[in-house]
């Protein structure tokens, strides 16, 4: 079958060269592409290199997706690890580093359709939560897969709330040993990949016990297969937890320990360690346990969440020229199908989300650098804006891809339904980010109780002074705003001050009005964690406006870089422009309700909208 | 692998019976579930065949669906095609006629993991488009399976658009035969079910050409593979699309037709024939052709949109009292997901909609055997509004399955994103309704035609006598109506009254103010059709709040047959209620535009939604 159909493919695409159609929108282009290539990769150098590892990657036989569609889960997984195994050699042969970008590069251009990506996590947790002398132990053991370690934290039972974990960790003083065991069958850790069938080890998150005293989870590495011969070691059941609605390249799997012994020196212990008596030492905050994850979630953004949705707008936006239905004008010939009003208000707007999270991922990036060394050397006192702001663009921005890449798809017709296109695959590996690594809407409400704890501290401090030092991402809790959108005509809404304080005010009233909601409760006697369920709803409401308010502003800000860049920052800021419009449209009833904007105001916002949409095609 | 899982599986729920906390929660409703059931199924008797029906299934290996997520597309089509005959078997043995109820119980119990659906589709055209003697020869060969026919309408670059279909069907008086063609590769069929492997014939949809000049789309029955070996036909190419992102029991497939000949009888001619001579005579109106994609889209409503949603809805809502997971209070156990109000604002409103669609499929039901009636023996009146009605209904309902079930499926986090929670297939099965019998958006502009149409007709008619003969599912665009939302309190919007009339409001609102930008443009000189282009997404916007009034006044008039019985009353009532108030919020800033609805209403509508999920919890 597959033979078949690509011959049909074949004999359509290759003979022809470019399609015309496309080739003549190619020519029709206001501002350089190379030059917004470069400024997109973070320079010319940076594409070069790109494009160095893309050709390598695309004319190797070994990372030929070809046939990826017509492969067994089992044949999905071995030409994962084959391919995978590949990318290691070609690194070293080329001299590329672990922490270069070629890696990232190669990643990205194999679609992450590779094994043992949480190895690679596991490998980040060792060094954020890791001693130094366990960084030096077992680093260079799996930076050359002699071991290969899985990340074990969610149960069958248990996911979000990490504290629910079963899985217990006993420290046995006679022996210098930890009992790691699993009490039930809720308890099996389940997904975690390359569990199934890869790992030799397992960082097993469990409950530690201590002298009888449980002193909450903590990392365990765990050996559970041979390093012989791959089997199960005495008291692991291990295997695959069958098949998902994507990865399956991936052996998500499950994990049962039955009293299994590690010793004292498999605890990660760069924050708390257990001494040879039992006796056990904190050495950090118990927030630190919790870094590995803030790195996962910012790193997804720009490995997981935007690159899906930039290549499914491209997919989409390629097949809306060469694909012609219907006619405008009964006289003319059927037109393409991007030019439909409807359709360019399907695709536009996911274009312009798409840049907007690759300018918020680079400002995310940047303050969680800055964030990370302090932390790391103990200062945690960003790490509460760190862990606010991560959780909030995770969820906000993975909702949002996964919408955006089904509405590409959906605009594709029959052929986004056909996994040829490459769509569909796009869409349910996104739908899993709504998931992993935090629940969205555990983690919006994670957002908004240091949203609520935030402004209820300026609540109650009447200092001026104090509201000057608030952590960047809540300053404009602090700041004097109108209460009336200033906007009198439709071109009124393309200036960035302008929506960027429309998102503002609404984002301040949604959480002001949370908060206030909750106190009304707990004022009037209900207790007050029954009070914060009872207003979670308004809270997840409150923690979207705040993340899409941050994603105008840092879009808007991001303009300003390109000032020296007259076309470019033309199309960037229509792109901007529209993103915002089209949010705030999304979302108008939040924009009216006070009467911060008319009915008459949404009218031009809606004009200034749809007059984007022919500028932008 | 999959004897591992379920063992495991099997080992958890089969030896502990129903989980105590499902149990637990059955004990404590408020209503006779016999009797709901009874009614939803359209009485005692039919929820007993049904269960009859359903009892087969489940208890017929041949039926089973166990191994499903395990086997290969050709499994799935292999076993799909082994049930189909198996129903076909059981339905002679137990005497259940082809129109009976047993069908569909079958069907669905199946999850339509059947074969022949197609073959099922031309059945219905035959009957809609076929004169009695081409019924009486091709009907009893595809009733016994004889002929397997496939309905061969859409092409690999024209789909919504059937004034662009390709193919061509000439006329050749000399030998009396139509000369089937498929003039370039753009033009080969693609997607028809049934047509990869299974198919002996197929409707093909083609221009029909006599004497030189074409006469638009008709339908032509055509032999395509051998009935002594089943090899293709000469002249004909055929094959299987290849992977889908569901559907893998389903054989997808393309036909390319190299001038092949039929006799002059296989074209379908209720509505239009050819004589021998070439001569072309029309006997139905140029819609008539439309009616089997009329007779489909509204048999998709209970066949393929509701109850994959209904099924999600059940899965989630299990999941949500059987899972625990985190603490209200710090104090007490962890609680069932189903306590959050987060997840009852994700889950209920789904559950809502799905009684919602229930009572609305009804109404169409009606609505259509009523039109069917009329439109075969030749009175097309009421065409129109069943075409704008059934195509409105088509993409709202599926739109909404779709974003419902999703909903359902994350909801069950991790679980929700395996295969075998059952979710994922519902959901990717759904996701191809969008497409299928009609693209959803140029489905909505077929209804916005007929709304802008009707209103401005409304409009140039001041004759209030006229105005009472309205089509039903548009008399509210006549009606006086207050400017202003009459509530004062948060009980208020527990009144269908009141918020029928807001729905209402909104959509003749946004109908009017789509018209009116239409007439705007035209009248400063914009081409009529540029002018439509240019105001499609209001339009699409307008079709869409039609949709939603009439679907909540739909639920609110079957309300009041229930009203004999005041416990299933009181909780229809309440789902009723949450469906509106839902869609209301969701959609706030159409209610709150032109002050119809204040920020103070709004807040009040607000606490009677949230007031209302503790009650159904």
């Amino acid at each position: 079958m597959a033979n078949q159909i690509y011959s049909l493919m074949a004999r359509n695409t290759r003979n022809k060269g470019v399609n015309p159609s496309l080739a003549a929108e190619r020519q029709n282009k206001s501002f350089n592409v190379e030059r917004l290539t470069n400024l997109l990769d973070g320079g010319e150098e940076l594409t070069q290199r790109r494009r160095q590892v893309e050709s390598m990657i695309y004319s190797d036989p070994v990372f030929s997706q070809r046939n990826n569609y017509f492969m067994s889960q089992n044949q999905r997984y071995e030409a994962a690890v084959r391919k995978s195994v590949h990318c290691k050699k070609l690194m070293k042969q080329m001299g590329w580093r672990e922490e270069g970008p070629e890696k990232s590069y190669m990643y990205r251009a194999l679609g992450g359709d590779t094994a043992f990506n949480i190895h690679a996590v596991f490998r980040r947790a060792l060094h954020s939560l890791g001693a130094d002398e366990q960084i030096s132990k077992w680093g260079p053991l799996t930076e050359n897969f002699q071991i290969i370690v899985t990340y074990a934290q969610t149960e069958m039972g248990h996911g979000t709330y990490l504290q629910g974990l079963e899985t217990t960790a006993t420290y046995d003083a006679s022996t210098q040993e930890f009992v790691l065991n699993t009490p039930s069958l809720s308890a099996t850790k389940w997904w975690p990949g390359d569990l199934g069938r890869t790992a030799t080890h397992a960082l097993v998150l469990a409950q530690l016990y201590c002298s009888g005293t449980c002193h909450g989870m903590h990392g365990f590495l765990v050996p559970i297969r041979s390093l012989q011969d791959h089997s199960p070691l005495p008291g692991i059941t291990v295997g695959d937890i069958g098949p998902k609605m994507n990865f399956e390249q991936t052996d998500n799997g499950f994990l049962k320990l039955d009293h299994v012994r590690i010793p004292r020196e498999n605890m990660l212990s760069r924050f708390s360690q257990v001494l040879p008596d039992g006796t056990y030492v904190k050495k950090g905050t118990p927030q630190s346990n919790y870094l590995t994850m803030i790195v996962v979630r910012v790193q997804l953004l720009s490995s997981e969440f935007v690159p899906p949705l930039m290549k499914a707008c491209i997919i989409a936006t390629r097949y809306a020229v060469v694909r012609h239905q219907s006619k405008i004008k009964p006289s003319e010939p059927e037109v393409k199908i991007l030019d439909y009003q409807t359709q360019q208000q399907k695709l536009f707007p996911q274009l312009a989300m798409a840049y907007a999270f690759h300018f918020v991922n680079n400002s995310v990036v940047e303050f969680f650098n800055d964030a990370y060394q302090g932390i790391i050397s103990g200062d945690t006192a960003s790490l509460p804006e760190l862990h606010a702001l991560s959780s909030g663009m995770k969820a906000f921005i993975s909702d949002c891809c996964i919408l955006g890449a089904e509405t590409c798809r959906r605009a594709c017709g029959g052929h986004g339904y056909s996994l040829l296109s490459g769509l569909p695959s796009l869409v349910t590996k996104l739908s899993a980010s709504c998931t992993y690594e935090g629940e969205n809407t555990v983690l919006y409400l994670q957002t908004a109780r240091y949203l609520v704890k935030s402004y209820l501290q300026i609540q109650s401090s009447q200092d001026s002074e104090s509201h000057k030092v608030l952590p960047q991402s809540i300053q404009y809790f602090a700041s004097t705003r109108t209460d009336r959108c200033p906007a009198q005509k439709a071109v009124d809404f393309l200036n960035p001050a302008l929506y960027t304080e429309a998102y503002a005010h609404v984002a301040a009233r949604l959480i002001r009005n949370s908060a206030d909601k909750l106190y009304d409760l707990t004022s009037s006697g209900t207790d007050q964690y029954v009070a914060w369920n009872q207003t979670s709803v308004l809270h997840v409401q409150a923690a979207k406006a705040h993340c899409h308010y941050f994603i105008v502003k840092t879009f808007a800000a991001s303009l300003r870089k390109l000032e020296n860049e007259p076309e470019i920052h033309q199309v960037m800021k229509r792109l901007c422009d529209l993103y915002a419009l089209h949010g705030l449209l999304s979302d108008l009833g939040n924009f009216l309700h006070d009467g911060y904007m008319s009915g008459a105001q949404a009218d031009l916002a809606t004009a200034a909208y749809l007059d984007l949409l022919p500028l932008i095609r």
